[in-house]
């Protein structure tokens, strides 16, 4: 047999979850929940039998219904009760069953969208493969939708890639990037705190994250100092190739300003790094003052010799913004200035998993090329996306006000993306217990919230943190009386938190 | 900017294709092709306009109706005609847009169906991400169905991963075997021919594809002298610590016989090999004498120690068989006897890209699960996979006949899989004009029948084959009309083409 001494070394070395303690109360905590549902519904149908028989009720049996569980651990709409966009089902529904749709029943560019989407399928299923880098007519549609969002800076369809999410593409990316074999290893800088996938595909790959830390106290603000120091730290450590960054972050929703995007354009062509832009959240901005650009926008905006050579993959996708069809799995990389023998061993790279999923490209396309006023799916279209926007609004508003009036509790604002990331100033007696019940003192603090509040977050170490420094992650895509009920069952938990440990 | 020398070697060493050319031109004729559509079309609205407009037609501006291209170079059934099942659509377009489904539209099985699948995913939404091996209730349900399927032989949920497609969890498994790092390189032996992709990941994670060959003259049977061959022949260049094969066979159509089966798990335990069995083809098996069985039942009705120590890894698809849903990406691997510490990296892995489609995981419940007799679905879904066998199995006999009674061709029988993998006897001079061209003699040949014949199929090279043997391989699973006509333009090009070079 295998032993563990005998597998990769670079799988070896990647993080173990330091958080399994969590996630296996949660799923305790759910299996009971759902046990409980069902002891419910087989007392209520025991109910109604033995009332038919006996005449009879045990409906004493029936036990309250439980307040159930809120499950924020994950950047997951639907999950947390947000609901699909009519015209993005009504329109897969059509490709899958062309059948089942009757003119009554759908509006008209519903039944002309999927028609054109199924036209570019082979055999006009979406049961058969398609071209490597996706459907050829969506990948076009894609690539003008970059350039009306980059204000007219061209877009080429050669250099997009659809895959299954964005993750896989941008692992297909660092595979081209990171020499496993080379000594010193391949570097890529990342953001502290940072997407723990993203952290994970790196080191799996046999390179090195070299961390740089976004400043909290300046909302999370990227500074070029502190991509220098970096840079220096890895001096004997590795060869950093990549500068990876998100915006808008994840987990920390800070959106950066065109001038610090120069700044960091500017630094990765001068340390000849290969800039990675995890821009998937580019619906989801909420401040005022805060505006999504890309970097592609910014780097086309700049003179040359920069914007003709620093080369430059931007990564979206459909799981997440408004749509967040996350479980079609779509997303899609646009390339830039990749000399063209290296975009050739790209090809062959996607090639190796013959396609992204169709639905999930289609759901690309419909992200892309949402309904037009005048287009009779239009009023429905946009009173979904306005309701789930003004709601997301709403909620980080919330967060920001209730976490910022909680003792031992401080929130930068969140600017963009799905997720809150409040910062916990935990007492030297609850860090002390955590310790003792070996475990870190956030993931403590959330198996706490969890089993006696029903609420379900992921602790900041599970992203990376500044050493000594508290962090919860939660979504903050879900309703709004479910955001209600989130704060005020994590005030009253937190209060007899820092009570118990004062 | 980087350029080709800075690039990871592993990704530098996948095999470029050899018949880019080929693809090249396939692809600028089917552009042609729907410009001869549009061009069509667009004449014939012109007609009406005109004959509204003045009485004129000019319908004599009409071209004759291209005879089309045959398009069997993927193994991918709706692309050359097979229609989707019924079943499978319906349940999967009632789960996206669950508004759509009437009473009266849909049989109850199909909602309940539908019904009980959204039950298992997070919101109730396909829009949710799920657990990493995939939606707990579906991948308990593959169990069951690989317990019935292996008489019994027991299986257990917990080693059942759902991934998007079968080969990207090959690629995953390969990951934790392969030592990127190691010095020599981690082998794994690959059959010749193999499916291309295969082979593809292999090199592509650093690792050296060391090839056994097939015995084409005995039906491309797996003859275990020659994995020993394969072994010694490792010597000094690598370590093998895998061995991969493929029943029923791509693209050679060979099933395993369970004595064959069992003298490879007694090879692979002899010499502490990992067996990895791509078994994606098990419901396509067409011989009278053929049966499939899985590496798993004949591994578990062996004796100790072996049915308790040889690791096996196991791979099925719903892009496979009957159900042919290629473009919804969902496959899964089942593992046998690996050591606990090993799973948990395996799991590691899989977590890094999220989940697999959430319709493909749903394809794979309906694939391991098809609707029974008694149930509403069921008279359609039986009519309907008849008709798919019993065309296969006639196209696999045409195929036979015809090409064996053609004089430079011999095609062993197809017993399973998905494609006819005939031996051309080619002629020196089309040798010679082929090397004046500078293309292998395979693909000259192909890109001759692509562009005269207007059949597209894949040269042998691409999979490879014994030095000096040239083959073609096309996708049996087409209707047998186009089959006939496949069959009736190779014969007219191939008796062309062996009088142009005698």
């Amino acid at each position: 047999m295998f032993v563990l001494q005998e597998i990769s070394p670079n799988v070896r070395n990647i993080k173990q979850l330091q958080y399994a303690v969590l996630l296996r109360r949660a799923s305790q905590i759910k299996e009971k929940l759902r046990r409980k549902e069902k002891y419910k519904l087989l007392t209520c149908l025991l109910s109604r039998f033995q009332h038919f028989c006996f005449k009879f009720t045990c409906s004493q049996k029936v036990r309250k219904p439980n307040k159930g569980l809120i499950d924020v651990c994950w950047g997951d709409p639907h999950r947390a009760g947000v609901k699909p966009l009519t015209f993005v089902r009504q329109v897969l529904a059509a490709c899958l069953y062309p059948q089942l749709v009757d003119s009554d029943k759908l509006p008209v560019d519903v039944r002309q969208r999927a028609q054109m989407l199924l036209k570019g399928c082979a055999g006009g299923s979406v049961g058969s493969y398609t071209a490597t880098a996706g459907i050829s007519e969506i990948v076009h549609r894609i690539s003008a939708f970059i350039t009306r969002r980059d204000g007219g800076a061209p877009s080429h369809p050669e250099n997009i890639y659809i895959s299954p999410g964005s993750q896989w593409a941008l692992t297909n990316i660092l595979n081209v990037l990171v020499d496993s074999e080379a000594s010193p290893k391949t570097g890529v800088l990342t953001p502290l705190p940072c997407y723990s996938i993203s952290s994970m595909s790196i080191v799996g790959l046999g390179a090195v994250a070299v961390p740089y830390g976004l400043c909290e106290e300046r909302g999370w603000e990227l500074q070029v100092e502190e991509l220098h120091r970096a840079l220096e730290s890895a001096k004997g450590v590795c060869k950093p190739v990549a500068l990876y960054v998100i915006n808008p972050g994840n987990p920390t929703g800070q959106v950066q300003s065109r001038k610090s995007m120069q700044e960091v354009i500017r630094f990765v062509s001068e340390k000849r790094l290969f800039l990675l832009a995890d821009e998937v959240y580019q619906d989801c901005v909420y401040g005022d003052k805060s505006e999504f650009v890309s970097y592609k926008r910014v780097l086309a905006e700049m003179d040359p010799p920069l914007s003709d050579t620093v080369e430059l993959a931007s990564f979206h996708s459909a799981s997440k913004g408004l749509m967040g069809e996350c479980g079609l799995r779509g997303g899609y990389v646009e390339l830039v200035n990749l000399d063209p023998s290296i975009m050739k061993y790209i090809y062959t790279l996607f090639s190796a998993d013959s396609c992204a999923p169709v639905l999930g490209q289609f759901a690309l396309d419909l992200l892309t090329n949402p309904p037009q006023p005048g287009d009779p799916s239009y009023p429905l279209y946009r009173e979904e996306t306005q309701h789930i926007r003004s709601t997301l609004v709403h909620n980080v508003k919330r967060v920001f006000e209730v976490l910022n009036s909680l003792p031992g509790f401080s929130c930068q604002p969140v600017e963009g993306g799905a997720f809150a990331f409040p910062r916990m100033h935990l007492p030297p007696k609850a860090i002390q217990k955590a310790k003792e019940m070996g475990m870190q003192p956030d993931v403590y603090y959330c198996v706490r919230l969890l089993e006696e509040a029903g609420v379900f977050v992921k602790p900041g170490c599970e992203y990376g943190v500044k050493e000594g420094t508290h962090h919860i992650r939660f979504c903050i895509m879900v309703q709004e009386d479910i955001m209600e009920e989130l704060l005020r069952r994590l005030t009253s938990f937190h209060t007899q938190f820092m009570k118990d440990f004062s």
